[in-house]
This record gives C-alpha cells, sequence and structure tokens, in this order.
C-alpha cells in the first residue's frame, strides 16, 4: 500500500507517482509472453518519458521506441543501447534523420515514400546505410478512440501494402537503405484481440510475399496499443496477445518487437491533487482542486475516465460532484458527476491511472508550473522530477525583456 | 506585409509571430470604446503570456487580468502597476492568495463562499484588509463552444445572485474584507451581443441592490469573452459592446473593468510551420508539417478552426489535405480538407490566428521543445523567447537519473 497522504505531505500536491515494481510486473509478463521467439519489448517513451522510469525499464533489458529525436536522446541518455532503439513517427526533420543515423539505432521506422526518399538522400550525404522499418497501415478498425485510433487509411499513419512493397523494392536496390522490419500499429488501448490478429496476419502475409523476391526481413514490429483498465474494460491478456501473433509467423524467422506504453504504466502511476474548496452553483456541485487539466489533460482531451479516490476522515454519504481544476476553462476538469463524500479543505484526492500520457501531456498553460515526480520501488521512495518554478516558466524569455 | 519566408529562415520553424502594431490598434479601439466612463483595460494574460507581450500592453496603460500567482508574477516583471493587478480563478491555493494579499493588487476576484472565508482568514493572518470582488453567474447561455461557456450554473464558475449577496453582506462585515467590485464573464469567443447585454443587466441590478443596503461598490469587471474572427463569424464591435454595457450602468458612477485576451492577440499572432512530406494513404492526401498539437492545441481540443495560407512556388490547383503534424496522436491536426496546393519538402505554412491560446497551451509532447516566439513592432523583429532544446526539457529531472 502506498502512503499518499505522507507522499503528499513531503513533496505537496500537485503531484505524480510511479509505482515502479507494478512496472516492472507487467513488463515481465509480456515479455514472458513471447518466450519461445526472439522479441524485444521497445518501451514506449512517450507514455512517460521521465529519465528515470526510461532508466527503470532499460535495467529491466527494455529497447525503446521514440517518436522524436528527443526521445531518441532520452533513451541514450537513461541507458538504453543504440541497438534497441527504434525511430517511428509520421514527421521526421531532416536533422531528426540526421542525428538518427548518427546514433547508429536499430532502424527508423518509415512512414511516407516521401521520407523514404529523405532519409536514403540523407544516408548518400552520410555514407552511410540506415536500417530501416516500413510501418503498414492494414486498414483495420481497432475499436478505439477516433483520436487514439491509427490504424485505418483515414488516418496519417503508415502506408498501404502496395505502396509499402513498392518502398522494400526501392529500399532493398539502394545502397543506403537496408530495409530490416515491417511495423504495424493500429491503435492504442485496444481491447479486440480480432483486429490485431487480423493486422498481423496481412502484415506477415506481406513479409512472406517480400522473401519470394528475396527481401529477407529481421524484425516483426507489433507496435503497441495493448489495453490497460481504466474502469470496466475487458482487456487482452498478454499471453492471448502474443499468442494471436505468434500464430501468424509460422514459418517465419523473425525478431518480434513490441512497443508497450500505456500497459507498462498507466496503471503504475497516480496524480495526487489537494482540495481547495467545494462550491455549488444551483443544484451542481463542484469540488476544486490544486491540480488542473495543465497536469493531466487526458479527461479533457479524450473525456477520459479515471477513478477517484478520495483520502478524507469525511463520513457524509457519498453524492454527484464534478472535480474541477484551478484552470480558466470550463473544459478545466477530472471527472463529472462522480460519487465522493464532502471534502473538506486539504483533504486529498488520488486520481489513478494516470502513469501513462499525464505527466507527458502537461503544459504551463495559465503560467502553472508542472508537478514535481517521484517514484518508489520496494521500500525505496524518491524524487525523480523537481517541480517547476515561476523561474523555470521565465528561464527563456526573460532576457528579453529589456531589450 | 510580415515576410513570414525571411521570419522562418531567420528564426527557424516551428515558430510564432506576434504584430505588436496590431495588437496595439486592437487594444486602442477598445480603450476608446469606453471612453466618456473611468475604463481599465486588464489584458487576460493566459491567452498570451509572453513577458514581451504583457509589457507591450502595459506600456499602453493596460492592467492585467491574472489567473494563477505565476500570471501576477509575470504582470509584476513586465511593469504592470500593481493597482491594476486582478487575480480571478476559481481555484486558489493558500500560497496564491497569501501572495498577492502582500502584492496588494487592485483586487482578488473570489469565485465561491469558501474562498471568501479563506480570503479572509489568510487576510486576518497577515493583519490586513484585502480588496475583493465576487465573480457573479448570472445563468446566461453565451452561445459559443461548451468548453468555452463559463456563465451556465453547469459550470463551476463564480456564484449565485443570491449568493453572491449574501456574501457582500458577509465581506461588507469583515475587518479584513473589502468589497470593491463585482465580475461576470459568460464566456469566450463570444458573437452575440444580447447575452452580454442581459447578463451586464442583471449584474448591474444587483450592484443597485447592494446600494440600497449601503454596500457602496466600485468596480464593475465585465469580463473579457468579445469574439474573433477565425473563419466567417460575425463578430460584435467594441462600440456596440461597450454601448451595450454602459447602457445598464445608468446612475451608477463605477469604473468600468474589461478583460481582453483573445481580442488583443488572436488575429495579432501566426504560427509557421515548414511542410516535412507530403503522402496519401488511399484517397486520403495528408500535408505532414514540422509544427503538432504540442505547439497549437486549439484543432485538437476545441477542434478550432484556423485559416491557413501557403507559402509555395507551387502552380498546381488545389485539393483537399489534411494538415498533420509529427505527434503520434491521430488528434495532431490543423485542419481537415482543407484546399491547398501540391507541396515540396520545405514550403511553409502559415497558421493565422496563433495569438490567443497558441504558445501558453503549449506542451512538451513526444519531447518536443517549444518553439521560439518573436514579435514585430514598426519595422523592427526581435525574439522575445528562444527556442526550447532538448537540456531545457531535461533540466529538472537530469539530477535524479543517477541516484
Amino acid at each position: 500500500m502506498i502512503n499518499f497522504k505522507e507522499l503528499a505531505a513531503t513533496y505537496k500536491t500537485p503531484l505524480y507517482v510511479y509505482d515502479l515494481d507494478y512496472m516492472s510486473a507487467q513488463y515481465e509478463e509480456l515479455k514472458s509472453a513471447f518466450k519461445g521467439r526472439k522479441s524485444i519489448m521497445a518501451f514506449a517513451i512517450k507514455s512517460n518519458s521521465n529519465l528515470s522510469v526510461i532508466k527503470h525499464f532499460a535495467t529491466l533489458g527494455s529497447g525503446a521506441d521514440c517518436v522524436s529525436i528527443g526521445e531518441v536522446y532520452r533513451a541514450v541518455l537513461a541507458g538504453v543501447p543504440n541497438y534497441k532503439i527504434i525511430f517511428s513517427g509520421v514527421g521526421k526533420s531532416d536533422d531528426e534523420i540526421t542525428q538518427a543515423i548518427k546514433l547508429d539505432i536499430l532502424y527508423i521506422n518509415v512512414e511516407s515514400e516521401a521520407e523514404l526518399g529523405r532519409v536514403e538522400l540523407i544516408a548518400k550525404e552520410l555514407g552511410a546505410k540506415c536500417r530501416i522499418s516500413i510501418r503498414v497501415n492494414p486498414n483495420i478498425d481497432p475499436q478505439t478512440h477516433p483520436y487514439i485510433s491509427t490504424g485505418l487509411h483515414d488516418n496519417k499513419f503508415g502506408v498501404e501494402i502496395d505502396t509499402a512493397k513498392r518502398m522494400y523494392i526501392k529500399a532493398n536496390n539502394s545502397e543506403y537503405l537496408d530495409p530490416v522490419g515491417i511495423h504495424f500499429h493500429i491503435g492504442s488501448q485496444l481491447t479486440e484481440l480480432k483486429p490485431i490478429y487480423e493486422s498481423a496476419e496481412i502484415v506477415a502475409d506481406l513479409v512472406r510475399s517480400l522473401q519470394n523476391i528475396k527481401i529477407e526481413l529481421k524484425f516483426f514490429d507489433i507496435g503497441g496499443g495493448l489495453g490497460v483498465k481504466y474502469k470496466d474494460e475487458t482487456t487482452i491478456t498478454p499471453y492471448d496477445y502474443a499468442q494471436a501473433i505468434l500464430s501468424t509467423l509460422k514459418g517465419l524467422d523473425l525478431t518480434v518487437i513490441c512497443e508497450p506504453g500505456r500497459f507498462l504504466t498507466a496503471n503504475g502511476g497516480y496524480f495526487l491533487t489537494k482540495v481547495l474548496y467545494e462550491k455549488r452553483n444551483g443544484d451542481k456541485r463542484f469540488v476544486v482542486v490544486d491540480g488542473g487539466m495543465n497536469d493531466l489533460l487526458r479527461p479533457s482531451l479524450y473525456k477520459a475516465y479515471h477513478k477517484i479516490e478520495a483520502i478524507t476522515e469525511s463520513l457524509t454519504k457519498l453524492s454527484e460532484a464534478d472535480v474541477v481544476g484551478p484552470v480558466c476553462e470550463s473544459g478545466d476538469f477530472f471527472a463529472k458527476g462522480y460519487l465522493l463524500p464532502t471534502l473538506e479543505h486539504n483533504d486529498l484526492l488520488v486520481i489513478h491511472s494516470a502513469g501513462a500520457y499525464g505527466f507527458g501531456m502537461g503544459s504551463n498553460y495559465n503560467t502553472r508550473g508542472r508537478s514535481a515526480e517521484v517514484a518508489i520501488k520496494g521500500k525505496e521512495v524518491k524524487l525523480i522530477r523537481k517541480r517547476e518554478e515561476f523561474e523555470d516558466l521565465i528561464a527563456l524569455e526573460k532576457e528579453y525583456l529589456d531589450n
């Protein structure tokens, strides 16, 4: 049991708390589901990019799935070996591609024909041969939130099967490109196995068809997206997930690359916020807390549900309340119509499932410094990021004030 | 005409550009609409909180509407006199209230009975008498986006008329509170005059009813919210706006406080982003650019429309494209189905109306540094905030990596 009250007293609120032991257990469960095959679990850094969290996964043997050169630098700094780092994303700049090639990472995941051209050009300029993978868009509906669905033609990610094949042939004929992998990722927070299985089958077929023309890939990159339980979702077990994918790979000698993010971190994170006031407008009850949408954007951006636990001595009966923050937007809320007892100034709310896409989406909107982050491992608690102060917020603009 | 191409070449992209002369003109138009009455235009810092922008308005005589103590500090640093600073917001912490009282700002805008109690308690501890205003929620539908509507009981802002009256009586009887103002703000991006007029009338009636019990207020704070033209909105003119409000104040000797944000800054700001690639998935065309939702969140969060201007030598005919960024989310877009010519690598897109709620809502999501900001005044262009580099992003967590 985590002593949230003590953490809030020591580190103040709002505060992010990560349970690294939970994250280890998730990592090990997923990794072992793929046993019997070579595999790399490449932690999707965008889900939680704190250096100490990345380092924790690196220590367990994890690679890193990165979507910007900044994330690649984080991975390197946190001790992920370069040969386990993947660089994905639809919009890589020339400078990012250059740096990735220089760092000799495992491969660059290419997402368009135009990008393949840029990568080739830059590799040529550098006199390098760049390992690449191609992200295939299998046009399968993942049955998730439109903002986190990525596997339909309707969205920007990846390329169609036919385009992919043409790109592999081009890459294979290039002096400067080495096509080593194939990648797909149909969406995030997936709770249905069938679309995953169907996508893997389509992509495995493409691997076989490439074999027939002597293009031999080494890595079958299944992306991430394994759903977690925020409320009452029925989730896919790692075992079933792995079995579904492995069943499509019969006869293929490929290393599986898996890019888990939310699965590893979401339910290992908590956002702590203190009650400032209760108020009523008409029939409507509001609990105003010291954390805001600048700290945790998911409820506002995706209307996402987060379980809220009140740490209070209040014994009053539960009634519905909107839990809202201090930011000047009606969209600044953590929950609407949530059952809570009457709360007092300084009571603590623990917002669950905040380990993924929490701090990382945080901003300084309304000139609010981002919260501190702490990590728990065994009996040890340590600060892993300092609270942002006013001076930090103006550091890059103060010097221009008097010019 | 602003030479966007030259700015992009000099300062790189993505980049925010502010036209301070446009902002001055907006300020002067609004200020002069209220002539014949004492008034303070208090710039709503949340709309654009760059220190140099705040200083620019301060030089014109502007006050500051702040929604966090961080914004109050910005205002002070940028040269806004303390007696023109207002501190609003539903969730002020004890520490924020303490600092605001110590700085002796114009007044604290109180948003709940519970908050009034905290302010009184803290003022007492400090041996101070705190000037306050009360934010009244007139329960008028502003007919705008639900996330930026604030004047209905359904949302967290302000207090009902009856509650306000009770609070004024309490404040008037307190040794530590000095009720000097009344405040309402029914929403943002308002394009209908009637709800504003009706709200002002309700609030002016309350002022009269307080006069009858010998509570004499000095400030009539009409909030902000004046809409601007993003696409084809018919907006309210400052003159009509001022007339509607002033017509409700007959016989009352009150200084008008107006809190413009978007009206001053939105159309004075441009977001510059470079084309990385064009790509197609099936029939769908995508223009991938180097700016993302971490730079400008409005399209993703509110489905907001922003005019996009392509600076290109392309003479091809226009066709529909989604303009998307490099962030790994389907929600990372600037426009959907926007008519654009075929674009080349390094062509420039100018995203208009980006001066309000642009940079300030920016984040480091996907470990992307925030863009630089530049300001133009007459013929002079100057950098007002440095581009964020990787080292800036990890500054508060790096030291904890090896512990």
